[in-house]
């Protein structure tokens, strides 16, 4: 666990809004869409091979997630995923998608439309996201 | 529950497998990648609004379905997703990702490579699904 290190796309691409329990709590810099992804602090590579109880704690923190997008966002499904054939660490997308969107009906990966966020937009995200899940520990923007 | 149907795409494109505890598990019948979908026989349409014992349930026919895939396939990378942008059933995809499949590094939405099973090799992904997790409820194929 001491070693773990968040991917350097991940890293790139998002904002750190914070820590609940063993997972880093992301938001992708991409307005188009409210966009969280979890990564849970370890070195194993696909959830199953997980203890139970951490496999426990994502589904949990990915309810959690769902429901924040729905009572802040104006969507029309929420779309949950965990991929990683191009980013092997393991991470949860959580995605608020509306039929208004740019990708909608398709998904979301391998699509460009980007829309990067001000610094204070993401401050407000981290905010609002603390307010709703209050033992998220927060992180610095 | 009593009102619950399959989807009518995901009964087209799929085999049904049989059920675990209150999900269908569904081969999609494309034998380009070992992809298996579960379906909670619930007429809810996000999984965070479910139960939480019914989305434990569904993790760990997730998990199951992982370790499946893993054990019976030679795959780099195993996809799960709800996505539900087009079906709006809730439907989960357990997909074994390998680096010689037509679609990588990409992700399997949206993309048209097919080959179908005959009836005779579906039957034989039911048998070895059967083996590995004996509670599995046979359906006729």
């Amino acid at each position: 666990m001491n070693q773990f290190q968040l991917n350097t796309t991940l890293n790139q691409d998002c904002f750190t809004l914070g820590t609940i329990k063993n997972s880093l709590i992301l938001l992708l810099n991409n307005k188009h869409y409210p966009w969280f992804i979890i990564v849970p602090k370890t070195s194993i590579e696909q959830i199953d091979l997980l203890d139970e109880s951490l496999q426990v704690d994502l589904l949990q923190q990915s309810s959690q997630l769902s429901k924040f997008i729905r009572g802040n966002y104006t969507i029309d499904k929420i779309n949950i995923a965990s991929i990683g054939n191009m980013v092997p660490q393991i991470h949860i997308h959580v995605i608020g998608r509306s039929k208004t969107d740019p990708s909608w009906p398709g998904v979301v990966w391998g699509q460009t439309h980007k829309t990067e966020y001000t610094k204070e937009e993401a401050l407000k995200v981290q905010n609002k996201l603390k307010t709703f899940i209050p033992e998220l520990q927060e992180s610095s923007i």
